[in-house]
């Protein structure tokens, strides 16, 4: 294969990253609403480490369980303002 | 739905996302490893470009583009080191 066979395999995977990250902030969303109904606070740590703890035991590389981390901070980070501005 | 149903959807939604951002690397090592034989550099900001235009062109919502770009920002990060560090 060649680099241009390999972006077009990379841009099929990134509809379906980014079909599914958008389904995780439409959950993200609802918990959001139940929280604020009940007033609890958007951001709790001890979720936030079980679902580093949750990608960390899933991966099965090649990624490092650090690299996948690092991205998943980014997303959780995307999805807490979500939270927090949109309830 | 309460909060421990709509976690379990994103357990499996993350369980989904991981698998497919490690097939992700697979693809951008194997281009790592082309790129590297004839000498191309890694870093390829029209491409980088390229791949922020698409996952645009692609989000369905609720996430905004902002929220997307910033997420694939640190997947394009975390990409580019892995080429750089394992070719």
């Amino acid at each position: 294969m060649e680099i241009s066979d390999w972006r077009k395999k990379i841009d099929e995977l990134d509809e379906q990253i980014v079909r599914l990250i958008n389904q995780r902030a439409e959950a993200a969303q609802a918990i959001g609403q139940l929280k604020h109904k009940s007033s609890m606070p958007v951001y709790e740590p001890q979720r936030e480490n079980n679902v580093f703890e949750h990608v960390r035991s899933v991966n099965p590389g090649p990624l490092s369980n650090t690299e996948v981390v690092d991205i998943y901070q980014r997303i959780i980070d995307v999805m807490r303002a979500l939270q927090r501005n949109r309830d």
